[in-house]
């Protein structure tokens, strides 16, 4: 039926509808911010950080999209310049805040200062030093990179083919790539910009191999950036993301290297070859560790990032009449819609409480892990080394998850943008192509993730010999009554405290169950390392729902603490309330599995936790937008069209799409091959062939033969079929 | 310890550890790549198609990696124009199918020729005739574009804001975009190559709104490719993926075209402004369905291909040593990489079978949609409406959930290759941007996964009704008995008969669970679309259910009938059953929650399943390669370094990041940022400013004034700790 053209009404704009959204807000803005931040001096100093970058022009991000490669590095190698004042003259953990924000505006640059963090935590004290003169931290006359990984050789470091020979007769160590697969590759930096390159290598001194151990490699003369003798770079070319940061690689042919270039903190390798080993050799890996600490800090803003475009878009965006509406509903009004998004922001709100609460953790045991010496007593190494063990685990597991979440995260962000979520300009498919290397480097996630696994086995294993569990795995102390727990009552289901419960059992049934696989595949006469094998899916699974079970335990934990100094009529805490029950519940639907074999719920119950996801997302949906305000970024980081505060979404759209790509209508390859093509004559073969009429003459020729013959030899049947003449 | 050098074992190059995967097929590859590929007649074709492009030089792939924007658009147009030869010359079946081979090779490629299906599914005979002479299908003087999408409407085609208005005066219609959201947007060939439009507008005559019809409208002069009057054109610009294709926008200001332009195959208007409207307006959805169609052969290409890259480079890859093991693993070996790539395989597979079955049945129906006309009876119609209705749900969510798996595929299969999965000579990062908009258009997935739920709800109501059920949703003619039914014995769990009826009832039971929430909502008083929506996710989770059962249907009927001619020794239907049942397996253990929830399956059972899927994988690992040689993909196509077929990673991706990234030590910028750089003097600020004294002078000035004012005001506290002085 026609509808008379008077009739349609005109809908509000895009920045009317926006500012509706944050009209009666049912919580305090600016506390729920610092709640939000980590507090009022993390989101000030982040605050500073963020309008420091933002009116430095060489931070300018809206034209980032159509940079190319070279002209992406230089301004990668521009920035990272006016970086440099900052490492020399600020304190390290200041430094960490400032990149922190860098990197959620460019999160390539990071990897820059990697080396930084290699040498600290291999280099002896006088090493440092001599380091740090030659221009490691200020770059001056050296810049440096960071060399492990190899064309076939990644995760496993202990693998790697490239070699440091001791040559005893004139003191040095000689480098050494054995072959094409040893070609060092991946390595940021090396390329274009880096003088100096920390080298993984085996350590090889009288025929005997010692492991491999860090040596720095000088590359090129910092003068005029000629490769030095026996060095050979090229550049990696093309990447998934991060195009700003040169990694290339690097072949060493008999490069010669003073003994001292090696890193002696841990090994040393004396006068006359005597190689002193440290007594334990995962010391080494504090420097992994502390980047997989950051990463999940990351994880968690680059997640309130994306989510931040795409809920301030959901909000305008107007699809569809529902009923008798007149006007078409915002996406975020749609039940589907808040369930594609809100569970997302309550993990990415879990994440971030999570990653405060661990940071403080990790640098305390980083601190004590540095004060550590050759003179510290066994004890003192001991208590250490077992909180090593225990927050190596710990993270490995979150690293894996949290960078994985926030790669679907954005992956959920773009897909709900629509066909927009496509254009470069929405700024999502940039985000997913740098997250993703997240998910590879600092320890692959399918590996740390078995490593998590393989350490609460070990921990199961320790429970059930009546060992006390310390910190995330102390529901295990419950055995076996926390086996067999159950939800007391449907009324009790969406207790945040049955919920803890419910993870607690759950957590401790998956574990069992990889334990018992892995004891089952020992008892039938399997090796360790085997056995671990067979049980690797088990590992998994105990891994995933252990952490996401750790990670609402964090929130819950942080959300008491922040009950205690909020004040109760602000709104903050009744809405941190809902989030945190909303991750409860939509981790446990998304794992509803583990919760209905082991009969924590009901069938029942999980109808009644899965409803309350989605009464949750509606009660969040009238407080969306504010949320997004409360993550606190500003326009200039979110960079996108789509997540401006201010909803202006189309114009600005529009807008920057004519800037960046001016008025051209006819293509630059116009005449070379579109004319060609709409000008041609159509190529019609033998027109006028028909009146050559072969095929009688054929019939003919044919009717002799086979005469003579009796049978044709017939012809492929695809060959046949292909021969048909064309029916349009 | 350290070992003496001359023990180090030398491994077996890749190219050997690859050729021994292939001893001993334990099938007949050629008659498994027939299975795979849709028999023998299709692989041939398809063979015959890739030895044409692969011998095209314009179809050199090895190189689109580096390729900027521009580039990449020419090259697509000089592709496309050897492609229009065959497209005016060939049935257009066929062309179909050497189209989705150019499609694996070049993705970007199809959209070219969406504008044919619109007008074909639109025009009258004699409108087809006109534009076919115009030159339509042999681009000779016209190139078509289609041009539905606006910057603020979408998926609401409904909603579209450009009008076409009809001017009785001068019996033409004047194209208008009233608002910058109103402009087209996204439009495919747009922005450089395209002569006319194919725009979906408001009809508007006599003040009524008539809804959105298609009108064909010039929109550059073919000879100069200038824009004609009140056309405006811009390029979209960086796309997430398919740079290759020129997307633009178009806004129309009172562009006025020809009556007959208006595509009047459904609705018509007359000289004299009365317009006449088909019975039923989805007849004009057969265009859409038909892309649907191709799109789901499509991602079990998609699928197929990157699980060939994936498999391949599992199998020559090592890393780690377990236990004893004097060389390095390959990863195909481990448990968990197997559990990460050949459920997928087996998807995939299901995919492919699903898609050749279903090609079939849609273009039966597409024939059966075109012979319709106005002459035809009411019966007819009628039946052909009713199996419009369920190929349209079933192909909703079969379009959904295959681009959403050859997607996660990809990313999969990307993230399985550790950091060389980053690097774009890998393809993976570029399939996987050029999949992601499969996702979104021809349908917006989550759209088309509610639209199949609806429809799943509504045949509950039939099937309640007493009403039977035809195809897809066969298994609601068992109601009530199939939502109790159980798997009858722990034997008996792994029968492929037993897993199908696993699917009915949990099908059943999900599709039930929707109804009832949305029955329970009109109960309650809602209105029929508001129910909907509330019951959204119900729906979500049924399409989703239903969907991945109808597949394990699809692929073991396929088997079934594959099973009657295949010779019983040749060990194709022994592995082919072995596919199927993993696939039957995994995808029950990835709803698992709904199996135990519908208590189909015991907890115990859900375990015999699980440790299944993980001995499948096991026993599929050791025929990966094989199999991934009957996808039957050339290198050509592959274009992936980590996926040739003769096992050389290594070798040949150094080779190809060298050839892409000629030698060039020093950057382009070095002159420019990093001399500047390195050779600076550090910034030191007041370096000599202690001489100055001045906090002895402070000191005193303060002692002054506290004397007089008592206490002095504190700074703020984030500021002071900023001016705490570095420590570092």
């Amino acid at each position: 039926m026609p509808t008379p053209l008077a009739d349609t009404p005109t809908p509000p704009t895009p920045m009317e509808t926006i500012a509706k959204e944050r009209l009666n807000p049912p919580f305090d803005l600016r506390r729920m911010t610092y709640a939000m931040g980590d507090g009022e001096k993390e989101v000030k100093l982040r605050e500073k950080h963020m309008m420091e970058i933002q009116r430095n022009p060489l931070f300018r991000l809206d034209d980032i999209h159509d940079l190319t490669k070279d002209q992406l590095r230089e301004r990668t190698m521009a920035k990272f310049s006016t970086m440099v004042s900052y490492v020399s003259n600020e304190r390290i953990d200041e430094f960490q805040k400032r990149m922190n924000v860098v990197s959620l505006a460019d999160p390539g640059f990071w990897t820059r200062f990697v080396i930084l963090g290699a040498i600290r935590s291999g280099a002896t004290a006088n090493q440092m030093s001599y380091w740090m003169s030659k221009g490691l931290l200020g770059l001056n006359g050296m810049v440096g990179c960071f060399g492990m990984t190899e064309l076939a050789h990644g995760s496993n470091v202990a693998g790697l083919e490239t070699t440091a020979t001791f040559d005893e007769q004139t003191d040095e160590f000689v480098i050494h790539t054995p072959s094409v697969s040893a070609t060092k590759w991946w390595i940021g930096g090396a390329a274009h910009s880096a003088t100096h390159c920390s080298v993984f290598a085996q350590l090889i001194v009288k025929g005997q191999v010692y492991g491999t151990k860090t040596f720095i490699v000088p590359l090129r003369e910092p003068k005029t950036y000629q490769l030095l003798p026996g060095v050979a770079i090229g550049d990696i070319g093309k990447k998934m993301g991060r195009d700003g940061i040169d990694n290339g690689w690097i072949q060493f042919t008999n490069v010669r290297i003073p003994r001292a270039y090696m890193l002696m903190k841990h090994t040393q390798v004396t006068r006359d070859g005597e190689v002193r080993e440290p007594p334990l050799a995962q010391l080494t890996y504090g420097a992994l560790l502390q980047g997989r600490t950051a990463m999940v800090a990351d994880a968690a803003n680059v997640a309130k990032k994306a989510l931040t475009i795409a809920i301030r878009y959901a909000a305008v965006r107007r699809q569809f009449k529902v009923g008798e509406n007149k006007l078409e509903s915002q996406l975020l009004d749609y039940p589907i819609h808040q369930r594609r998004l809100l569970p997302l922001l309550s993990q990415a709100v879990a994440m971030g409480f999570t990653s405060y609460r661990m940071t403080a953790l990790f640098e305390e045991m980083s601190g004590q892990l540095e004060s550590l010496g050759s003179d510290s007593d066994e004890a003192e190494t001991k208590e250490v080394l077992e909180k090593l063990k225990e927050t190596h685990a710990t993270s490995a597991g979150l690293k894996a998850f949290c960078t994985w979440n926030a790669l679907e995260t954005i992956e959920k962000c773009r897909a709900s943008l629509g066909g927009h979520g496509y254009s470069a300009y929405s700024g999502l498919p940039g985000m997913y192509a740098d997250q993703a290397v997240q998910c590879t480097w600092e320890g692959d996630n399918t590996i740390l993730t078995l490593q998590s696994g393989r350490s609460l086995v070990s921990s199961y294993a320790d429970a059930v010999k009546g060992q006390k569990l310390p910190g995330g795995t102390a529901y295990l102390n419950g055995l076996p009554g926390v086996l067999t727990a159950s939800c007391p009552s449907d009324e009790a289901t969406l207790d945040l405290k049955t919920l803890e419960a419910g993870w607690d059992t759950v957590s401790a049934n998956v574990v069992r169950q990889a334990y018992e696989k892995f004891e089952g595949a020992m008892k039938s006469g399997k090796g360790r390392e085997e056995a671990l094998e067979l049980c690797s899916q088990e590992r998994f699974v105990a891994a995933r729902v252990h952490t996401a079970g750790y990670m609402f335990r964090m929130f819950h934990e942080a959300l008491v603490e922040l009950a205690k100094d909020e004040p109760k009529d602000n709104g903050v805490i009744k809405t941190l309330d809902d989030i945190c029950r909303l991750y409860g519940c939509w981790a446990i639907e998304e794992n509803a599995a583990q919760f209905l074999k082991y009969k924590f719920f009901t069938p029942k119950q999980m109808d009644i936790i899965s409803n309350e996801v989605t009464s949750l997302c509606a009660e969040l949906r009238k407080c969306a937008v504010l949320l997004t305000d409360s993550f606190g970024f500003t326009d200039h980081i979110i960079n996108s069209p789509f997540g401006r505060y201010d909803g202006n979404v189309y114009e600005s759209y529009y807008n920057q799409v004519k800037a960046a790509n001016p008025h051209n209508p006819v293509a630059p390859y116009f005449e070379r091959v579109i004319r060609p093509l709409i000008e041609r004559e159509p190529l019609e073969l033998g027109d006028d062939a028909d009146s050559m009429e072969l095929d009688d003459e054929i019939a003919e020729i044919q009717a002799e033969r086979e005469e003579e013959k009796g049978e044709a030899e017939t012809a492929d049947e695809a060959e046949k079929e292909l021969k048909k003449p064309a029916e349009e």
